[in-house]
């Protein structure tokens, strides 16, 4: 059921019917979902969404698995059905393995918990974490704006930093200089 | 400012301290910010919140860095001005890169699109998409309850599949056998 | 279904059924939907909520269907399910037509988006935009509190400004005066 | 402040420079705010954002204070502090008054009640509104597909069915047959 | 600061000095908080908003304690800051201590991290959770509809039951007849 | 239906049939509901998010029947249809009566719509709410870091204040000391 009903593939026009297939072409599947159905109504609408998608999940800096699992962690916070059922399929596609499904809910919980607990002590925001970040990032890499697309940094290499980083709140810029507690 | 103030390291009980110690030890900071000293006065929440906490972002089948980057998904859709800025400059220290943020931020935001024109075009969810996975995940890892935790899939074996995952929606499961398109 | 279950004309008081007689009137139609049905068990919230409506939604400096389509974009945005089915309803039989919804869809995934790049990408408030609005608004109308309500604008007034009008950031007031870009 | 800092027109590259140029030139304004120039560490996502912006808040079948004013209802239903003031400001510039504005606070306050209570009381959605609107809308304009962008029914002509409408429950589709209370 | 600015008591019109000076009688107290002075240039919308809160939080059949715990819970889960401070300044008042803060907030971090993993396992609800509940509730009281606000059952008679229940899903009605564990 | 399936106690491994074992005898009952049947899939997260229910739900400072009610309006908040169904059961159990359960909506759909409001007119925060609480809370009961817990003050001596509190914002610490109005 769509608020205007779906349209499938054998009564869309011709430019709803590009859409469906560069949908299944760069899916490598041969169905369409509701979803696009719904939005065919709309093919201006259809394309715009169907186009910034197909860039935004794409792979860049971050692995199709990655934003998968991004996309069902928004999905979930917003309590959205449809998209949790899709994209939940979508990251096991791309790799999520039932291990990882079981870390990424705990850890959706756990955000949500600590949203509102900082929200509800009125917790104000501490000065450390109120310095902007460099422009260039924090590894030395291209500022996106100069083709960062391109240059993906590999993961490998993130991985380095990576081994010394756990819990929420992280040591802050120059915390190297060591300092009295307090 | 919070709530009922902040309780600094100088003026914790013995109890309080511990488990500042543990937060800076697990952490290799020297520094507690604010979201504890405000949880300070409560020790017993305050301990069970980090246990959680610690337990949930320690690597596992996602590493650090995957999961600070949902930790910054959620809190961004939720809106936490205080968990967007410590799980920001986390993620960085984690190995996020400015590409990386960038790209983050761009599923979160269409993500948080197609939800509500999920919702809006009242979309009904197609069946493939119901089809529960099954509980040994689709890799044949041992299932999450027979110790998968200790055997952490590599990233690497995951990337495999990863290749041939984009956009939205993904091919079902048995999507191999073709089938007419309709 | 309904945690209480649903109260019928029927079966419902004299003094439910003299609400359920001004829904039916004031909307000219002949039946109660659920959500009334459910609230019956109290009476007393029963009218207190329908009173509200019933003024909130009534013709006034916004029109019906004006007001039917931020119902349901907000609707929309809390993800309400039963809200969105039966304010699409009724926003169509105010005159959406199938093209308005699909733009009304299109500003809301956008408005969702953009919500949510402002609090990641963690962007201050502009100073012009922290200007308070004059109390008689800026079209020199009398101000509502001196019964502007009665005295409704009429849109084609304001369209003459309208047109100037796009884009998600405005130009703030006192524009006028050329500046130098910065 | 920014995650990233903002940059300035000045210190843009020439790829960012042309969208700020036509930001301002859209927006008949000589200054841009902070959230394109946060954003614009990513042109790539700095371009996508802005052009699906333009295109979706250009005049269509809604006009843009309509469009404003949904787009205000959202962002205060998400809570954006960012976005509820930029768009506030955008809406008044496109035409807003105080009495509109008191009006659509008064809508979306309702909306965000009825919007729990349907929830809450675990309402069942009425057959009625599960009918899927005909592909064509509900005027027999040509449907959207059929360059419906175009063909912009005027607001007069809707303005005719929406003084017979009000209250948050329509009548339903075929309520002209009369119908025996039940 | 706010949208239109606000509106102090020796500025503000006699019909809303008299909405004054009844929120500060009800109060017992001599000021009048921003929230009221935001929305007094709508003195229609300020006097409906303040009648049905007045009414909304009278003592009932949950008293101001109660009633304004769950108005933090609403607020911090809302990510409301003005309401999140103002009302936990009013839930001190009405008697709420820092133990009772602390076990309100850990409620409210375990019931958002319980929604969304609901949610995000896609979990169906249990038959027996759709029951719908006896119009008269479970205590045999009158039904609301006849008048239950003033038959207000004491929170002494409801303690009876309360002892036995803790946990998040309740054993459900006809629990007592055992059953084959499956 | 759920993402990996449910497991039944019949199925479930040893482990896990100890955490179900737990759960109907903490709840008196003889089942064990969906939810806990998905989680099943990672025994570690399992334990650990009923470790946390269960001590966060005992009764301490706040009754078991306190507890149900924020966590439904928490729940209602969010739109989880699960949670509501649930703790609606649960919190009946708890002792909720049809009286209890139409004010705990009315303030729910109270607070969802203030919560826009302060939003939406852009509100400051008064200074009078921002005084952080004293540690020792306002009772001059023992700090809760002072095992509050255990020293749970009684509902009856809390209840002497709450005769004088109602509506939205409450008088501020330091009321007493009367002053001009302005």
């Amino acid at each position: 059921m769509a608020t205007f009903g779906l349209i499938d593939y054998d009564a869309a026009s011709p430019e709803v019917r590009a859409i469906y297939d560069d949908i299944m072409a760069t899916r490598h599947t041969d169905w369409i979902n509701n979803f696009w159905k719904a939005l065919a109504h709309d093919p201006v609408h259809l394309q715009r969404t169907w186009d910034s998608l197909k860039a935004v999940m794409a792979p860049g800096a971050l692995d199709p698995l990655t934003k998968e699992l991004i996309y069902v962690a928004v999905s979930v916070t917003n309590g959205c059905a449809y998209c949790i059922a899709s994209h939940t399929v979508a990251a096991r596609q791309a790799g999520m393995s039932a291990a990882m499904f079981a870390e990424l809910m705990a850890v959706v919980g756990m955000a949500n918990t600590t949203n509102r607990l900082a929200h509800g002590y009125q917790v104000a925001i501490d000065d450390r974490f109120r310095t902007p970040a460099p422009a260039v990032g924090n590894h030395g890499e291209p500022p996106v704006a100069a083709g960062g697309r391109k240059a993906a940094q590999t993961r490998a290499a993130a991985s380095v930093k990576r081994a010394t980083a756990s819990g929420a709140a992280p040591p802050a810029a120059g915390q190297a200089t060591r300092r009295r507690r307090r």
